[in-house]
């Protein structure tokens, strides 16, 4: 009944359809949730996914499957990010892609990461 | 390392500091997730509680975990509103009581559902 | 490779899951566009439903497709709003039933359109 | 160095210049905090008094004093405003007064409380 | 009794009045509509066209129709900003002009793309 | 060239599609314009007309035309709003009429003057 | 060169153009300042006046200079709305008339403060 | 009794208090109209002036009524927003200059323009 | 009784508690009121001042009475706000300041003033 | 059963887990209060954390528990905003990091101060 288990299945992509030119795509999930790893409490925030395609677009359902797979994991903010932004740069080999992940408030106090890669520093 | 078996315990109260005197004590959870039982995809939601208390007033805490005991579970937004009604005017007995949830959009439609109880109708 | 065909099915209904209690549900559909029958351009607007539920609930899919039976249809607002209404009361036979079409400005000028049945009345 | 403790002084009150016509005051205070007495820690609020007076005006530098007397003090939100309300039906003995404490969110849900008293029903 | 046919069209052009100066026309489209190659069902989003045009300004009569000519089609969001881009630039030559989509979100996720053309790379 | 003699026609209407049911039609004109008669200035408002339609509902474009009628017009704010209300409800016998204008501030005082008309009361 | 002695002159009024319809005029002077009695320090805020004419209508210049007339002299917010609505209702002998001060925070407290006249009570 | 005659007067200026220093004025005039030369009907919008004055400033009242002169003229928003630049540039001879006009939608689609001079390349 | 004689006193300054390290003080000022020279009618507006303190900082309650001064006085916005930084300039020696001021509309147009000076230039 | 000695405790840090990468961390606090030394009232305020990590992050916690260490402290914005950057950059010894404190009107004055290091001056 549930498709959290789908959710792990690789991330899909698509042929760029016009890969000579320079074009920028941003991606908003605001629905985003994990676990804390130290309380087992969740976690809320918005992932925010901004690239320049090279050969490869990401495919919006399978991201969507990707990122419920997060739904039940122990995860710190700061490595979720950079986790985000290793998987999809390896996979889309993009021009550039900054990852950027807005999560809500904590004790009073709320936490956003941006992490960024950019092709030619590979 | 979860603490979702947590959430299934009991709701906590505690005894109305001023049983003399009709009050109203609101309470917003932006935070709530649970599962569409057709698609198995995640529904995300605000649940607002309003009331005026009887006898005993709801614990915070306990209410955080038993909201979170929803998170993985398949339920339909009518039958959840009017499930947090049925379980919150059987515990506190409050004078009135009034359960909204407002969730995020699906295929661009988004639902709001509002039930309310009242003592005095029981 | 459209869908446009099957949304002119029937819309379909559930059954009540708390007949017995007064609740209200508000569905929100602001990707709502129909034809103006005089130009010939199209209109657009939100569409924002709000009944009493008695023994049947609208199930979410089948208004949406109801909804985009519209998409190249040219009709009024007026007309529209009305027949909306009138579809669903009949279908819903609810306790109550309001139904408003907020519409996008055209020369300057923007119009919504409100109407409401009350099952008592009928 | 501190005026904390000054802030426990007795509040003071002016003559009503209108005894004779039912006007409203409306008084918002968004620099409120107080300590949450189960975890020692900070809570945050507003505090809004909206009241009809009779014979006596609450003095509002006074009313600065009381309200930064809970500082320090470990208290609950529930009982929080119902103290509020009584010391200032109290002192004022007004036509009618209303307290609203708006808390902000503690581990993703936020907590308002609303207490009223009305001269007659004394 | 529809224009959809119209739509079809050519774009219009006038001559730019400063074609001396350079200056910057935005123009944007928030009621586009158009259909997912995929699901057959309605996407909905705003384009935005900002370009400095060189000896042709875009007549805004049939943009609208140009458009409208997507309302049935079933077109991807990367292809769609592109072609535009692509049919803006060759009919306009402006010494630069940028397109971007602003899609309404798909199960939680909503869409961005942004692409540009710049006369001295031509 | 102009069309500004055009919108002294008279207004026009169409039958209501719906007069055995109360509804309401809300119609918001942000680009009113007329001339202060005092000072020969421009003043600039916001007119809403709100109405339940009782056999005759008023056409859009032609009301584009009355209002248009009155940008070169002086006319003080209390008459225009009494004016419009009366020329509607004389042209529509509606079930019941309110005329609202909100207008742009004059040396930092903004004014709005708001009017009723209730067909049972003629 | 200042025109503040001008402003202690008398409010005028015009002749209310449609005397047989009661009709709503709201009047919004959001740039009002006087003077702290007790500190000598400005004050400042939003006078809103709203009122139902009977046969009078207050002329809106010298209602910006009477309140004008306020800059310099020290006067409490409450004595100052009610001032207010004693001088305009003597003057216009309304129906109805409310006037509403909202001032500008002191000490992280702000006020607002709101009387009525009803013109069958006098 | 109209001052659109006196509007086609000239435009005024005084001296720059401090030319010796670059800084910026800027001038939001949200209440402009003019009539679109095709339709006859009239155009609204906001024009917005930016500039770094030289030896002179733009007198306010004259800019009002020099821009009060646009009324009742077809012009086109292209043509409009450079000929207020070569206006204003000629007039004032400033360091540097920009223009804008923010004009309201029609037919779904809302348009701005943005002019730049610069002193230093005339 | 009023302390408008006060604020023409000198403005005080205090010693930069980090006068090794470049950062940024914005200080902003709603509450500003002058008199036009022209009309003697007060001027209302928002005095921004941002500077990166060199030796001294700007004491707040003497800047308070400082702009507090300007109150009855008649001035221009251009010269004002030219003024206010010779002032603070010459007072605080800053590495860099700006003032802003934005003024509330006359007339339907408003404006805003930048003026702005940096040590390294004098 | 106050936890404010506990916040005298130190900050806590955790190893970068990307240390390779340069990325951002935003941290905001809108729950800050100390006291004015000058007055002995409290102050409010929010502060904001931006920092590229080195070989070391932040631990949320202790985080919190170093604000709350100035709650009952008198301490001047300029001073406390440079406090947090020493502290701050001696820990954690980030690649950059800047600390901004935006505190609540006074006076009708509200003030912010920003402060940054970098790694590279130190």
């Amino acid at each position: 009944m549930s498709k959290t288990k789908q959710s792990l299945k690789k991330l899909e992509t698509f042929k760029n359809p016009n890969p000579n030119r320079d074009y920028v795509i941003t991606i908003t999930c605001p629905e985003f949730t994990s676990v804390c790893p130290k309380t087992g409490l969740p976690d809320f925030g918005e992932i925010v996914i901004n690239y320049t395609p090279n050969k490869l677009c990401i495919e919006l359902k399978s991201l969507k499957y990707y990122l419920l797979g997060f739904r039940n994991k122990g995860i710190f903010y700061e490595y979720l990010v950079n986790k985000i932004l290793d998987d999809l740069s390896r996979l889309l080999k993009p021009k550039e892609i900054t990852i950027t992940g807005n999560f809500t408030p904590r004790g009073g106090i709320s936490t956003s990461v941006t992490a960024k890669y950019s092709g030619s520093k590979l």
